[in-house]
C-alpha cells in the first residue's frame, strides 16, 4: 500500500487514505457530522468503525472547491475483520485457498507481521465499500437535517443519501506507484508476452481481469481461425463453394473455446479465491422504489414493489418498445437494401473508379447508423430496465443485457441474414460483412478510446499547467491527486466491453466461411483493443471497485447462444454451397433432409459435450471437494465431543 | 415404533430392534465377537454405540436355521445424535424446515419428551446403517480369523465382510401394524383418491415417495392426452391427417408437465426436509477395488484404480459392446419386417378372420423378443459397469443408466422410427405400437408383481401353515418375524419402475398422435401399476432401507432428453401428414423448410421456458433463502460479539 499519502485523524494518528466520499456542496452540517459520527462510531453501536478526515484543500486554492470530500481509512486490524465479514479466501498454508478468518491469521500464506500488505490496496477499498454500504439506519427516522429523507431501520444509509443526491460520488484512490508499475507491464511496452493477469487483478479486482483474462482467450483462440482464414483468403478469393470445410471448422471452434473458457475461468477464480466464495445475501439496488413493508426472507423494512405491476411493465411495455425498435431496425435495413440496390444500378449503368467506390458507401453509411441506433438503444433499454424496478441489481443487469442483446444481434447481423439466406448472394454477404466489421470496428475504438483519452487530456491540460507551475517536479499532495481523480470519468463496468466481444464473436462464428479474413480483422482489432482497453482503465478513468467475480456470468450464456446460431447458420450455409448441393443433383429434397440431420446430430453432440466436459479441471475439483470434505469432518468431531460430553 | 417386538440388551434392558444383520452360518467366533464389539462400543474409542443382540431362535426350530442371526437397536438418545450426524431436516417451530441438532432439539415441532415417536422407524433404521456403514477399522490388519480379509484403517468394517461374504445381508425390519395401515389406505380398498404419499415417506423414505409421487403425477397428467385421444380415435379412426393438432397438443404438453413437476417435487422435498439437505461425502461402492493408496480429497488410506484404466475400459469394451448390442437389437427389427411381410403376404392371398389375426402375431412376437432382449441386456449392462470399476455408487448408478436406456430406447422405439420415417405406412406404424404397447404392458404386470407374488406365496405357504399350527391367530414372535423377512426377496431399487414409465412416456410422447389410444392405455395400465407397486412394495418384498432424494435425479434428465426427441419427432410428422403437404401443393423442399424452422422455433421456446420457469415455487424458494439468511447474519453477529471481545 501506498505509505507516501497520509493523513491524520481525529486522535492525531496517520492512516492511509483508500476511498473518497464526496458530498454535495450544500450538505448542512448537521447531516455531514451524523454521517461521519456513524462511519467512525464503534460495530458494536452500529457503527463502521472506519477512520474518516475531511480532506483539506490544497494551498493554491483559488478557485471555488467543493469543501465537503472526505478521505476513509481503517485500521489494519479493522481491515482484516472485514476481509472474513466480506468473505475473502486467501492461500493457506497448505496451498488451498480458504475463506479467510480473524483467529486463523497466521496460518494464511502471506500473513506477517500484524498483517500489513496481507490484503492488497483494491481489497481493502473493497471492503471498506462493503462496510459503508452496510451502514444501517437505526432509530433515526430521517436524515439529520433533511426531514423529507426518509430513514426506517435498517435502510442502508449511504444508499438513501446516494439516491437523494446529497452523496455526489464515493471512489477509490488510484495508487500512482502501483499503477506505473501496471501500466508499464501491461501497455506501455510492446511485446509478445500474456498479459499480466495477476497484477491487473490485484489492482482492478477479479471482474475486471476476468474481462482481460476472457478477451486475450478469445483473441488467442481466434488465432488458428485466422492462420487458415489467410491462404483461404489469398487463394480462394473468387472459388465461393470451398467454404464448406471452413464452416465445419467454425463450428467445433465455436463449441470447443467456450467449454474450455469455463475449465479455465474456472482455474484463474479459484486461485484468486473467488470460486468457492459464497455470495453475500443481495440488497436491494440503490434505485428501487416501493412501498415500505417487511421482506419475507430477512423479516426487515423494505420498500417492496409488487412482482405483478413489474410484469405488467415488461410484458406491456418493454416488450413491444424491443419490438418496436427491432421493427424500425428492419426498416433501416430496408432503406440500407434500397440505397444498395441505388448504387448497383449506377455502378452498372456506368463503371468506372468512382462508382466502384459508391458501392461500398451505403454499407458504410448503415454501418455507421447500426453503431448509432446500437447507441441509443443502450440508454433507451437502460432506462425502461430502471423504471421496471427491479429489486437486485443482479435482475437488473440481467434484463438490461437481454435487452441489448436482442435489439443488438438484430440490428447487426439481420441485414447478413437476409443477404444470405432471402437474396442468397454471397458477393454481397462478403462484401457487406467486410464493410460492417472494419466500420464498426474503426467507429467502436474511437468511440472507446480516443473519445474520452482527448477529453481527458483537454480538461487536464490546464489542471496540469497549473500544477507543475507551482509544485515544480514534486509528488501531487493528497489534494490535488484527489481533485484530479474526481473529475476523471467513471468507468460503467464492463458490459459494453463485452457487447463488442459478443458481436465481433457473431461476425467469426457465424460468416467467417464467405469472408475468412473476418478472423484476421477480429484478431488485429482484439490485440489493439487489449491496449486500448488497458490505457483507458490506467489514465481514462477513476479508478472502479473491484468486483469479485468466479466467472463471466450471462455473457458466458449469451456466447454460447451465438455458438448454437452458428451452428444452424453454418449448416445452413454449407447446405446451401455449390459444392454440396452437387451430391444431390436430382433432388433438393434429400440435400436439405441431410442437411437438417448433420445440423441436429451437431446440436445434440454439443449438448453432450457441454455435459460430458467437467466445467471445473480435476485438479481444482479435488481441492475443492478436500474443503467440503475438511468441513464435514469437523462439524462431525465437534458433536462428538460435545455428544461425550453430554 | 412398534413397542411390541423388543429384545433384552446385554445390561438386561429392553431395545426395540430396528435391523437385522445376518452372518455367514460358518462364520469364526473370534469375528462375530469383534464385530459386536465394534458396534457396540463408544464413540470416542471409534464405535457405532448401538445396541446388538443375538436373535434367540423359536422355539419350534426343528429345521437347521443359521443362528448368526443379530438385530440391532439403539437408545433414544443415540438416535437423536444419528440424526444429526446423517444431517436431517425437521420441521422447526416456526414452520420451516431446519436441521436438526441435538443441542437445539426441543425447538423443533414433533419433539416432546425425551424425543420418543420424534423419529420415524424409517429415519432410525437409515440412521442406524448410516453408522454401521460408518463403523471404520482403526489398526486392525484384517479382520480377526480371516487372515485373507484385509483392513486398513478408515476401511468400512460393514463393506469389507460384506463383499467378501461373510455378512450375508444387514436389512430393516418391517413395522406390522404400520404397515396394515398404510396398506389399508394406500391400496386395500380402491377408492378415488390421491396416494398417501406422506405415509408412504414415513413408512418407506423420499426416494421412494418421490416415485410413487411421480408415477402419479404422470397418470394425472396423461389424463387430458386420454380425454381428448377417446374421441379422435372413436370419430376420426380412419382420417389420419387429423393428428396434426394432437401433435402439437403433445408438443407443449410433454414439456410443460415435465416443467411443472420439478416444481411439484421441490415442494414435496422441501416438505420431507431433503431439498436443502447437504449430500454427505460419497464413500467408494462395496464393490470397488484397487490398489491402496491415499485419496487425495480426505487424506486417507483407499484403494485407488487409474481413470485411464476406467476409461480405456469403457471406450474399448463397454462401448463397442453396446454398439455390438444395438446392431442386434437392429437385426431382430429386420426378422420383424420380414415376417410382417410374410404375414400380409398371406393375409393379402386368402384374407379369412384368422390371417386377420396372424398380421397382430409378428408385431406380438417382437414385443415380447424386445421384452427379453431388454431383461438380457440389462443383466450385462450391470455387469459390464462393476466392472468398469467406478469409484461412487452414483458415477456407476448413471452408467448404467445412461447404458441401459440407450439400449431400451433402441429396441422399442427403432422399429416405429423405421416405419413411420422410412416406411412411412401410418397404419402399420398404429397397428405395431398398439401391439407393442398392449403386450409389453401385459408382459410387464406379470413379470413385476404376479410372478413374484405367486413365488412368495408358494413359499410362505408352507411357513405359513406351520405357524398357524403352532401360534393360532397370535402376534408372531420377533425370530419367526425375522425368518420370514429374511426369505423374502430384497428390493432392487426404483430403477426398474422408473424404465418402465420412461418407455410408457416415449409410447405416449413420440407416437401417440397416430395412435390416440396410447395415452388411454398408459394411464390405464399407471393405476393398475399404482396398485401392483404399493402391493409389491408391502408383501413382496423386504422392507428396504429409506433414501433421502430431494428429485428423481437422472431420470429428470432421462424424461426431458426424450421430450426433445418428442419435439423433432412430432414435427416430422407433422410434416408427413397429408394435411400440411396439402398448403405445399408446388413445392416439397418450401414445406421441409417451413416445418424445420417450426421446429427450431419450438425447440428454442422449449429451452426458453426451461430457463424462465423457476425449478423452485417463489414461497419455497423465500422460505430457503431465509435460512440462509439467518446463518449468515449468525455468522456476522458471532464475529462482531468476537472482535468486540478482542
Amino acid at each position: 500500500m501506498q505509505k507516501s499519502l497520509s493523513v491524520y485523524d481525529s486522535d492525531g494518528s496517520t492512516f492511509a487514505p483508500l476511498v473518497v466520499i464526496e458530498l454535495a456542496l450544500e450538505t448542512k452540517e448537521e447531516a455531514i457530522a451524523w454521517l461521519l459520527n456513524r462511519v467512525r462510531d464503534k460495530q458494536q453501536y452500529g457503527g463502521a468503525e472506519l477512520l474518516v478526515e475531511q480532506l483539506t484543500p490544497g494551498a493554491q486554492g483559488t478557485e471555488k472547491v467543493n469543501p465537503n470530500v472526505y478521505v476513509v481509512g481503517a485500521s489494519w486490524q479493522r481491515l482484516l475483520y472485514g476481509a472474513e465479514d466480506v468473505g475473502l479466501f486467501k492461500e493457506f498454508n497448505d496451498g488451498s485457498m480458504r475463506g479467510f478468518t480473524y483467529a486463523n491469521k497466521h496460518n494464511f500464506k502471506e500473513f506477517q507481521g500484524d498483517g500489513d500488505g496481507f490484503l492488497s490496496m483494491a481489497e481493502c477499498q473493497y471492503i471498506i465499500k462493503h462496510e459503508l454500504d452496510n451502514l444501517r439506519a437505526k432509530d433515526e427516522a430521517h436524515v439529520p437535517g433533511y426531514p423529507k429523507m426518509k430513514l426506517y431501520p435498517g435502510k442502508s444509509v449511504i444508499r438513501r443519501m446516494q439516491s437523494k443526491g446529497i452523496l455526489v460520488q464515493v471512489f477509490p484512490l488510484h495508487e500512482k506507484e502501483e499503477l506505473k508499475r501496471l501500466s508499464f507491464s501491461w501497455y506501455k511496452n510492446i511485446k509478445l508476452s500474456f498479459q499480466p493477469l495477476d497484477d491487473i487483478r490485484h489492482y482492478f479486482g477479479e471482474g475486471m481481469a476476468l474481462y482481460f483474462g476472457f478477451l486475450e482467450y478469445f483473441t488467442l483462440a481466434l488465432i488458428p481461425m485466422a492462420l487458415i482464414g489467410i491462404p483461404y483468403y489469398l487463394f480462394d478469393w473468387e472459388d465461393y463453394d470451398k467454404f464448406t470445410v471452413f464452416a465445419g471448422f467454425n463450428l467445433v471452434w465455436c463449441t470447443v473455446i467456450l467449454e474450455l473458457w469455463k475449465r479455465l475461468s474456472a482455474s484463474l477464480a479459484y486461485g484468486w479465491g473467488t470460486l468457492s466464495r459464497k455470495k453475500a445475501f443481495e440488497e436491494p439496488r440503490p434505485g428501487f422504489h416501493g412501498v415500505l413493508g417487511v421482506n419475507p426472507v430477512t423479516g426487515r423494512a423494505e420498500p417492496l414493489y409488487s412482482n405483478a405491476k413489474r410484469q405488467l411493465r415488461i410484458y406491456l411495455v418493454s416488450i413491444p418498445f424491443v419490438l418496436l425498435c427491432l421493427y424500425l431496425s428492419l426498416y433501416v435495413m430496408m432503406i440500407y437494401f434500397d440505397m444498395e440496390g441505388w448504387a448497383l444500378m449506377i455502378h452498372d449503368e456506368e463503371p468506372t473508379f468512382w462508382t466502384g467506390v459508391l458501392l461500398f458507401i451505403p454499407s458504410i453509411i448503415y454501418a455507421v447508423v447500426i453503431e448509432i441506433m446500437n447507441l441509443i438503444y443502450r440508454y433507451a433499454a437502460e432506462f425502461l430496465t430502471g423504471w421496471e424496478n427491479h429489486r437486485l441489481k443482479s435482475t437488473f443487469q440481467n434484463h438490461l443485457v437481454l435487452k441489448v442483446l436482442v435489439f443488438n444481434f438484430f440490428n447487426c447481423f439481420a441485414s447478413l441474414f437476409y443477404i444470405a439466406f432471402v437474396m442468397q448472394d454471397m458477393v454481397l454477404l462478403r462484401q457487406s460483412l467486410a464493410t460492417l466489421l472494419i466500420t464498426s470496428q474503426i467507429l467502436n475504438q474511437i468511440m472507446e478510446a480516443f473519445l474520452p483519452y482527448w477529453l481527458q487530456r483537454r480538461r487536464n491540460k490546464k489542471a496540469h499547467k497549473r500544477m507543475i507551475k507551482t509544485m515544480g517536479d514534486k509528488e501531487l499532495p493528497l489534494s490535488e491527486q484527489v481533485k484530479l481523480e474526481a473529475d476523471m470519468s467513471t468507468y460503467l463496468g464492463t458490459f459494453d466491453d463485452y457487447l463488442e466481444l459478443f458481436l465481433l464473436f457473431g461476425y467469426v462464428s457465424l460468416f467467417s466461411c464467405v469472408y475468412p479474413l473476418a478472423a484476421v480483422l477480429v484478431v488485429l482489432n482484439n490485440v489493439t483493443e487489449v491496449y486500448s482497453d488497458a490505457f483507458k482503465m490506467c489514465t481514462v478513468f477513476k479508478r472502479p471497485f473491484s468486483e469479485p467475480a468466479a466467472n463471466i456470468g450471462v455473457w458466458q450464456l449469451a456466447f454460447e447462444a451465438m455458438s448454437v446460431i452458428a451452428v444452424v447458420t453454418n449448416c445452413a450455409l454449407i447446405g446451401m454451397s455449390p459444392q454440396v448441393k452437387s451430391y444431390f443433383p436430382e433432388s433438393e429434397t434429400q440435400l436439405i433432409l441431410w442437411v437438417v440431420g448433420f445440423e441436429h446430430f451437431l446440436l445434440a453432440s454439443k449438448f453432450i459435450l457441454t455435459f460430458v466436459i467437467p466445467d471445473v479441471p480435476k485438479h481444482i475439483q479435488i481441492k475443492l471437494s478436500r474443503l467440503e470434505f475438511e468441513s464435514l469432518e469437523a462439524l462431525k468431531k465437534r458433536k462428538v465431543v460435545h455428544a461425550a460430553a453430554n
